[in-house]
């Protein structure tokens, strides 16, 4: 087998770390694997790269952060080699160019464009372990250094497994695997055997943090099958898997995901016609805002346009949002900080009405709720989030060890 | 034109540090210059480095401490050149590879093959500051990241000054430049405004830490003119140039090196013949061994073979010598560490007289000279070597401001 392994930056804090991991990497190859491995930088060391560039400067040129930052994953991935060479193996550290990731020149969250893995093989070949630095990649056109953005050493190895065609894609991290809830959220959430690419893809959107968005659509649309484990234990982790969760007609609850921080914009009075609601949109679109739960509400006062986007985002859409009302034309924009949102992920749920119920029964007002096909969404105060999330997994049987049979519609 | 400028570890250990270069570099850049700035690692990030390896692991492939210890350099010049796009200039910060320089395979200590400056001149003539990672190559053979050991940074300038036909190589320091002696030892050592490349060369050989000799070499056989200066005053340092330093009849002293930490070798009854001392000698060039003063005495007791190396390479010296004794004939090796050797450098010293009655007449035994075209030397307990360095700087006179006119045989 040929198996891509990705270790985080909190598998790999110090030396006693890295030689630990060296040693389960070690033992995967020896039990007749080939290894890929795929190291973030160690620890804090990119946060703390980050603090003396902002000490340096102010003004700080992607295309240099980049330089900076790429550093720190071919430091990982250097000692790595040589804690595999001190156990008796045989490792080789490659860079990302040297690895053959290539990528646009978006400075800071650039794409990958091609992966030309001949050096990864040649070291494979030669019986070494090969080992990569995330992360990072070449952009050919300039000849210089990038950098992936958040959750790049993940999409590194994702990508490394499609043009490798490994077996399996293996993602290190501190945690069990994905849970049907945050476990410190609710102690009695249930470790996921399996979950589909598109039910993650939903659950990263809404919360979940094991895995990013992007990392889970580049493993969709290339089919790995992605394994998410934990660095300190030797538990089998969950597969996220290309295969669709079930059949399709039964309805599934996977889990509840959460996210705090978001601020809830509201624009009154938006212009009528087919033309208005869109051209908002794309204001927001073009900024890279990303709005979730848009809807249109009527209310006793008028029409209002509402949506959520993370408190990070909320100063500078107000500012957008106020800076076109003119061309636009709507009212008054508000927003309002404080917000959390609970989601549950699956299918078939019919609906928010189970949603509601549960949340109600817990005492917790809901603010707005969204539907789609694969997950209910529901707005509350912040500070009642967690209670929120208990409820709904609770309600939905989640922390049952058996599979979830209540739905949305029937919970309770 | 055309300036490359190198600034050392020391000189950018921290932020401020970082900005102050930044803040000269674009000065120089300012006053109507193109600039090429050549950065090592900050302070002591590359020691952290290499604790770290010998943390994770006791067995550390070259190639993989080459892509640990190359990162430092790509940190500080991303820095700089953040810092020098805060001060409202433009900077492009390279590494090695980008830079064009090309090596051998040989890590560690990598020789220069080529140096191909094209996107270095590219940089330039966009009007930005090129600002290359110091120390680092890439050997095209194999695709790797090489480094070039110790001084490697001033190799890079020097290097780069040659390949991009620069009018000077500064290479900035923590002292104002070359002196005649070491000012910590002599404070009233004089600042030399001129040496010669191979004064310069003899001078790096027997002590002077200023500049490497593989720096110096390289300037010499590229024609580059050297300029050693502060990068925390305005000094103008010291040229190192590759015109002779005088006319070639007069006498001149250029000051007074030391080594402390030396280890004197002798090797009793060495074989007679033509054939047995190129034999000696040809066992410590091939082990690397940096012998200096050697020299066959002839004693009461017999002949013996005597000579120094670094304390560091006493040990290996002598096992050399013992595993090879029944091949090559001779008798017991004996080695006595504590030594220290004072140089006078110059010409025209006629022998050791001067130097010897000068260090008599201090109260220092002189257990061994040697004396070349360009230097007399000699060995003393390493508990007097300051001593004896004060004693011939001042018996040569070098510490008043007018040029030593007092030399060898003719001293005191």
């Amino acid at each position: 087998m040929l198996v891509v392994q990705k270790y985080g930056g909190s598998s790999l804090q110090d030396a006693d770390r890295i030689r630990q991991i060296a040693a389960r990497v070690l033992k995967t190859q020896r039990s007749g694997h080939e290894v890929v491995v795929v190291c973030s930088a160690m620890g804090d060391s990119s946060d703390e790269l980050i603090d003396l560039a902002e000490e340096v400067s102010d003004n700080r040129p992607a295309r240099e952060m980049d330089m900076l930052l790429a550093s720190g994953e071919r430091v990982s991935n250097a000692l790595m080699a040589m804690a595999i060479h001190d156990l008796g193996g045989s490792a080789r550290s490659l860079s990302g160019a040297q690895a053959g990731v290539f990528t646009d020149a978006n400075h800071g969250s650039a794409g990958i464009e091609e992966v030309a893995p001949a050096r990864v093989r040649e070291v494979l070949a030669q019986g070494a372990v090969a080992l990569v630095a995330g992360f990072q990649g070449l952009c050919r056109e300039t000849g210089d250094t990038t950098t992936l953005g958040r959750g790049g050493s993940d999409v590194t190895a994702v990508a490394l497994a499609a043009a490798l065609d490994a077996d399996v894609c293996e993602i290190y991290t501190d945690v069990d695997g994905v849970f049907s809830a945050d476990p410190r959220v609710v102690p009695g959430a249930r470790l996921l055997e399996t979950v589909s690419c598109t039910d993650m893809l939903e659950m990263a959107a809404t919360g979940a943090k094991v895995l990013m968005s992007r990392c889970v659509e580049y493993a969709q649309r290339h089919g790995v099958e992605i394994c998410v484990r934990s660095s300190f234990t030797d538990g089998s982790g969950t597969l996220v898997s290309q295969a669709p969760s079930s059949a399709g007609e039964e309805p599934r609850t996977m889990g509840v995901t959460h996210t705090g921080s978001m601020t809830l914009i509201t624009v009154a009075d938006p212009p009528a016609g087919p033309a208005a609601r869109p051209r908002m949109s794309m204001l927001l679109t073009e900024a890279r805002i990303p709005a979730d739960m848009v809807q249109t509400i009527t209310t006793p006062m008028g029409r209002e346009v509402a949506f959520t986007v993370p408190d990070a985002d909320a100063r500078r859409t107000v500012d957008l949002l106020e800076r076109h009302r003119d061309r636009i034309g709507y009212g008054p924009v508000r927003s309002e900080s404080g917000i959390g949102r609970v989601s549950l992920v699956g299918t078939g749920h019919l609906g928010d009405a189970g949603v509601v119920d549960a949340l109600a029964e817990a005492g917790i007002d809901v603010r707005l709720t969204a539907t789609s096909e694969l997950r209910v969404s529901a707005l509350c105060a912040a500070d009642r989030l967690h209670d929120a999330v208990r409820a709904l997994h609770s309600a939905f049987a989640l922390d049952t060890a058996a599979k979830a049979v209540v739905h949305a519609g029937t919970g309770r």
